[in-house]
């Protein structure tokens, strides 16, 4: 094979803050390898034909028939860019490329997203990162472009559902959670196996601590941030912690009509003073947290019934444990406080945790390099949102390139990235990528 | 046959002013015609197998396979009890009995209630007056009472989801109603012909203002007022006005990790503040007057999603108009108010309206009467539950006759009224109904 070697201005490899400003320099010296716009876009209309919803946008809940056809999908795409497919216990899908020579001296380097989205979402969030990945690896084959340290394309399982594929990888993922029942309506167990997982085999996913060289995802920013100050891309500092509990609120299910108004134990009742309490509470702190009440069920569900039973989320997101820790006391305190008035019992039940994660400081100047060299400007900022780099960050050094989101609308059909923002996040990862791959990180 | 005319301590007919004094005295000289409680109680708990919750009580929703079995269940009873049973084209059941030698020159005097229930409700709902009519139908059957009106025991069919059954019988049932979806998921078109009707041939349900002497109905309280009072029977002087809207409030679906909170048109959010507003402006008024949201979905339902679109139920009750339509014009202008606040958007839809019903009061002195000769207790009381009643009343005179509930719980598994109280109201309803039978009532 004639592969040749990529030479982004450096001889041989170097340190992260030594490769900086050769970089900027003799960028102008180097072939410009860059990726095929249309060719995501191309892909991008097609997946967004899995689990299309009839007013725009997909609803391609982790294992769903729509995620299912869409991950088949994927993988020939990840096929056609000359990958090693395969699917790990876990269901992610993992497209390996070898270094150069076959030499697997290095740690690999692993970089990609999610494709699942929530009910009725959009085309964009996850699937940005993924199809900009599989691009990224097309053009390296297309070039017959080698690199040091071996190459994984990692398609995540169940990011939505809280980050399950990735936090097999980290081994967070618990033998408990397994039975949960994910919006599928399968426990996790029963998805996994569904997409062709092996849920008897999990321990083999777990990866150690050290042995990855470095882990970066591209993603749409999900806010409006880039777009309202014209900022191309976003170098994410860090992603937010989010918790997230299910509240019960039982009250007593009794007839509408015969019930005199101060005799009733309206669960639903107690309910809306909770959700204008915990939007109070979440308001009334200075900084950036936010709090939400996204689910709702009322119990038994009859306009001519008194709810007697009602089961709502409870969802605390910021950088800061300390602030998220302050939030939900207050907010305990105000449902003790509104069970009395209400004459209700309230129960919190944590459902799922993710602690801050910080991205890994020596890449945030690789991703600006790259930026830089494309005539794009950029932002260092937090993700409000949660990704699977968080638990990517804690078995290796992390970094994350954000796009524009229009009009900051995410998690909705309306949700739309420009093509040219999306070609542009795609080459910066391709050139953070090849930085990477030149880089040394030791892990800290 | 040697049928006996069961008297009533009366010679001949007689107007309802003219029954009242001779039946208190002469009660002693007369057959003591009673129900056999004991067959009620053990009707009951048959019937109460089918949509059996494993908490206890029943979710026998109208047109479900439970409701369909159940209905076969009863219609055997009425079989047995010497009915001459069939299912008219709105699928009630209707079991007839003649008068005494055929003779058909008066108008059918009509008993009963019904036996489809809410989500997860009780045993007694609906079923005391169904299992109650049928026992007295029996009781004159066994005992070869002849009456001077044909009769007919009537189980209405889904009562619980907007009293659909009688309002065909009273014509105020609409095409387009037909096509509204159900609680069983059918809608009520598709309901009716599942458990035997044809909705093609609905006209011929309808029955004339005039042409029923009477329409009589035992049922539950479903309330607490005769068990606080300790009265054994409740004679209903009307049945509250119940005005049923859904509400949909459209705000905006977007990521709850990346969306500001002064950014968001959280729908959930304003749904929460329009139901605290709904119980405190039906709690401002005095009165007896009840209003309750008892149903609510939040879309898309994910916890990390601020819900884009709730849909609630707005339900307002009482025995004045003037008070709904009070109650109504304030909550529908906090709506504008929270629509402005929350940048959301509110639309009613009115669903069902069941304006007040008053019963006749030429037949509350029957229902007295026989309490009193049977040694019970009575009080004149409104209905804050809606009934087949009301429909009826708008057709012919209509009496009702409560009995106490424990708690005064209903529509909920723990719902329970005694056995010796169901005996009462079941003798209660015999005497009221020979009584009603030696009267003539004119139309008015």
């Amino acid at each position: 094979m004639n592969r040749r070697r990529f030479n982004f201005g450096l001889l041989g490899t170097a340190g992260a803050l030594a490769l900086r400003y050769p970089l900027a320099t003799a960028s102008g010296s180097v072939p410009q390898l860059r990726v095929n716009g249309a060719r995501i876009s191309e892909h991008l209309n097609a997946l967004a034909e899995f689990g299309k919803n009839p007013q725009g946008g997909v609803s391609r809940l982790a294992y769903s028939e729509a995620d299912r056809r869409g991950r088949e999908y994927v993988f020939g795409l990840m096929q056609r860019a000359k990958l090693d497919v395969s699917i790990d216990a876990a269901g992610n899908i993992i497209g390996r490329r070898a270094a150069g020579n076959n030499d697997d001296s290095l740690r690999p380097i692993l970089f990609g997203s999610h494709i699942d989205s929530v009910p009725e979402g959009g085309n964009y969030d996850g699937v940005v990162g993924s199809l900009g990945a599989i691009e990224v690896a097309q053009t390296l084959a297309e070039n017959n472009i080698t690199t040091l340290h071996p190459l994984e394309v990692v398609i995540f399982q169940n990011e939505e559902g809280g980050l399950i594929g990735s936090r097999a990888m980290n081994g967070e993922l618990t033998e408990k959670e397994l039975d949960l029942v994910s919006r599928s309506g399968k426990t996790i167990r029963e998805g996994i196996n569904f997409i062709g997982g092996d849920t008897t085999k999990l321990s083999g996913v777990k990866r150690n601590k050290g042995s990855i060289a470095a882990y970066l995802e591209l993603h749409i920013e999900q806010g409006g941030v880039l777009e309202t100050a014209k900022i191309d891309i976003g170098v994410v500092e860090g992603i937010v912690g989010i918790n997230w509990w299910d509240v019960t609120i039982e009250g007593f299910a009794n007839h509408a009509g015969t019930t005199p108004m101060n005799n009733r134990q309206d669960a639903l009742l107690a309910a809306a003073k909770f959700i204008e309490a915990v939007n109070r509470i979440v308001t009334s702190i200075p900084g950036r947290q936010v709090g939400t009440v996204g689910r709702i069920q009322a119990l038994p569900g009859a306009p001519n019934v008194i709810p007697g039973k009602v089961i709502l989320s409870l969802e605390l997101r910021d950088l800061d444990e300390g602030t998220i820790n302050l939030m939900y006391r207050q907010i305990y305190l105000e449902a003790r406080r509104i069970a009395r008035e209400s004459k209700v019992t309230f129960e919190f039940k944590e459902i799922n945790v993710n602690i801050p994660a910080p991205t890994d400081s020596r890449i945030w100047p690789l991703i600006e390099e790259s930026a830089k060299e494309l005539g794009l400007t950029t932002r260092l900022m937090p993700s409000g949102a949660g990704h699977d780099a968080q638990d990517m960050a804690r078995l290796a050094p992390a970094g994350m390139i954000f796009i524009p989101s229009i009009g900051g609308i995410s998690h909705s059909p309306k949700e739309f990235s420009r093509p040219q923002d999306i070609t542009n996040g795609a080459n910066v990862l391709l050139g953070a990528l090849m930085r990477l791959d030149q880089a040394n990180l030791s892990a800290r």
